[in-house]
């Protein structure tokens, strides 16, 4: 064997184990009885403890300098071990097994804290959370700012100050658009009724389908957070309901699915290997977001929607497919970012960024935390938290030490804006198609053009590959002010 | 850091890694997708390396070497840690991780070969589980018996002559008891009707909690075969429904209850260590039968759950208690082992002990074990096999290589019958609470008797100190003739 297949068998397997434990992480959010926290806190920490004995093991490094890589996919399987390889030596292996561990006792508290309503029963275990991931970020950062140091797990390449220009740029547009449509004075129509969980799930897993979901390949279960988990055959994926709201479970299941195909949808070639999955999370959530938005909410694709949904729920006493086009596109101040409008969801997670990298880098007090956000909320979207459930306990993110990670949705927005402008160049009669539910063409385009590719580019390059040009803001807000222009009469 | 506690801290972590193992077993039949087993097996294989190693860790030799246990607990930690790694060192790593791969993709071809009822689909990967198994046994063999070292990963202490000497004392009386039955004119009452599946499973989960399951530390989910997966604070079970016999979902919850919560009540300060789970596959089979038989299956309890069926499913169409018990303990000849009686049952198992031994000691190609399984099922059952289905592609136990574990099911029977004895001792009005549902006094007797002691002591010490006796096969053979011979009047 030479160096480079013995490192590849090292990775494999190594890659082999990082999915067990990403089952593992799916396993307590869905099925794990309430009363394993704690034991499954210490199996967490057994296996995050392996991983990293792994990533770490020097013989990566004696394989590294050795390994003569024979084409440009063993390169890139090069590329990505060695950043791998050099972010896990820099980080203590007590550190990694003290943020498993925590991180996992975490989740179940946040949960429970969240229930019921209760941010003081919190607050101190967040602290501890937020102290590790410091110490981490300092670690890999080696001198250099500890949030950057952080943004590489999701992003590679990308730094705190570049994001910050660009949120800096979408803004004015963003905050404009969002005033002239509540200055509009038209009232988008809203779905009213009690919709049955059991349809909704039907429709759920009818709408994954038609989004090119494999469940040969993946499952749909329940959670209080949708997520997608798992990569080339096994890619779960979990949906919530609300009776009230079908288009939450309708939707966040049309985000998930766009996250769980990507990763089904990368060469085979690449399984259990650095380049078996999707490129970063911004790209991730380009995907998700196309999926959702740009083609789950269209005028086209809603007129599909709106014939299932009466044919599932009977009348649902909104005028006609223009309409329920507006219901669909409904523009609102909700405290919940995974239900905002695509106006307002790039506030949130603005928000989020501004408040976790002062967090980080100690500008921002924990126990200050809650203020802030309610401040800031209130500043950007008129409304004054009413509760912890709908303010700082929303999101499971910082709970499991995930800092770095929210900017990475406005950046998959922007790449999602970018690749619905080459997908509509690619595909003319795409709305004739959306109309009939049809999806063939434009998952046809994703995958062959981005999906497949998994790793095998750096994030931007994919994306670059895919548009044919680098990505910028300008499609999003282009579209964005066309859309909501049009349905707020302006 | 001791010796001893480098130890138990090395341990504790490796049964940590080998819970969640047992948990991705647990999905693998629970909610993988189909097309997942292929990654799934490489996954295992990769854990299964990992576990490999840590077990056969040369630090463990040196340290079991140096540790000075403070007590008598710490001596059986240091017994049970030595008999596992001195039987892990004669395993070659190659061997542990082709075996794991190649049952994990067993498992999935098995099931599939069921369902098509198709034998020939599945000879040829059976016939390479036992060759990998015929070569595990002989490397922990080491000249002695083969099958004997399989059995030691099942009933340590037990071996194959000791198993044919005690299933040549049980068969004379069992033989002799089913001929009285099958000739005593009476027929048994059997419960006709359709029981919907959503009932079976309420009551089912009722049936659990009653019999002492925490669901806080567990869960219930259906599956081809039931099973019980897990110790500590998150134990598994699952259950399966048949429309026509609720009897199936109900009883099969009940065992695997027995085993669930042996795991869960054993002494909290064990969690995560080698004396944390039950002491052998017959201990544990002796709590599964004796909730499900001696308590389950009584007169007293049975009148309480005929009250409980009647008030789920109506009119249940049988004369009343007595009938209802009749019908509960009908003796039949049937084709499953899982559904047998309690007369029947140890010929299921007898069956497949000989077959099995002769498989592994090279007597019996596995060409020849349908033929083999359908000869002796005849002879002892007085029933020809009509498919594969209902005969040697019955059971998950081959498929993933479990050679040596069906006898334990009869060990577990004898071990149940010595129990059932000295706890009427214990609770002399048991009956009367059965009969209230009041499993309380038998639960708490078993508990602190048994349960609590985990791995604590070896076997059949474990068995014959709550009984007070060693164990031998009289008191069982003597209920059964007993109870028998009262419902067949004779």
């Amino acid at each position: 064997m030479t160096a480079y297949d013995e490192l590849m068998s090292f990775v494999r397997e190594t890659e082999a184990l990082s999915a067990v434990a990403g089952r593992t992480g799916w396993d307590q959010e869905t099925m794990m009885p309430s009363g394993a926290a704690e034991q499954r806190g210490e199996e967490m920490a057994a296996l995050e403890g392996v991983l990293h004995a792994r990533r770490t093991d020097p013989r990566i490094g004696d394989w590294l300098e050795a390994a003569a890589p024979a084409d440009d996919v063993a390169k890139a399987q090069l590329r990505e071990i060695r950043r791998s390889y050099e972010r896990s030596v820099k980080l203590p292996a007590r550190l990694a097994t003290e943020l498993a561990r925590v991180t996992s006792v975490s989740q179940g508290e946040w949960a429970a804290a969240r229930r019921a309503d209760d941010w003081s029963a919190f607050q101190g275990r967040l602290a501890q959370v937020v102290k590790l991931k410091q110490e981490e970020g300092q670690a890999l950062a080696a001198g250099g700012d500890v949030y950057d140091a952080l943004l590489q797990d999701y992003e590679p390449g990308t730094t705190g100050a570049e994001i910050a220009a660009l949120f800096g740029g979408l803004r004015p547009r963003l905050v404009a658009l969002r005033e002239r449509i509540l200055g509009s004075g038209t009232t988008a129509p809203q779905l009213s009724g009690d919709f049955a969980e059991a349809a909704q799930l039907k429709l759920a897993e009818r709408l994954a389908v038609t989004f090119g979901y494999d469940l040969s390949k993946g499952r749909i279960d329940k959670a209080v957070h949708p997520f997608s988990s798992g990569s080339g055959m096994d890619v779960r994926i979990t949906t919530r309901t609300d009776p009230a709201d079908p288009f939450n479970c309708f939707y966040s299941t049309i985000h998930e699915v766009g996250h769980a195909t990507y990763e089904q949808k990368v060469d085979p070639a690449y399984l259990l290997t650095p380049l078996g999955s999707g490129a970063s999370m911004g790209v991730h959530e380009s995907q998700s977001r196309i999926y959702e938005n740009q083609l789950g909410r269209s005028r086209a694709f809603t007129s599909w929607l709106f014939h299932q949904m009466q044919e599932t729920f009977g009348d649902l006493r909104v005028g006609g497919p223009d309409d329920f086009y507006a219901a669909v596109n409904r523009v609102h101040s909700g405290y919940i970012r995974t239900e905002a409008d695509e106006v307002h969801y790039n506030l949130h997670v603005m928000l989020r960024f501004d408040l976790e990298r002062a967090l980080i880098e100690g500008d921002l007090a924990v126990a200050d935390l809650p203020g802030a956000w309610n401040e800031r909320f209130a500043r950007d979207f008129g409304v004054a938290v009413d509760k912890p459930s709908n303010g700082v306990l929303q999101d499971v993110h910082w709970p499991v030490g995930l800092f770095g990670y929210f900017p990475t949705y406005s950046l998959g927005n922007v790449y999602a804006g970018c690749l619905h402008r080459a997908l509509r160049e690619a595909v003319p009669d795409l709305d004739a198609q959306l109309a009939e539910g049809d999806l063939s063409a434009a998952l046809a385009w994703l995958a062959e053009n981005l999906q497949q590719h998994g790793s095998r580019y750096v994030p931007r390059e994919t994306v670059a590959r895919a548009c044919g040009a680098e990505p910028e803001a300008g499609p999003l807000l282009d579209y964005l002010e066309e859309k909501f222009g049009a349905i707020y009469g302006f």
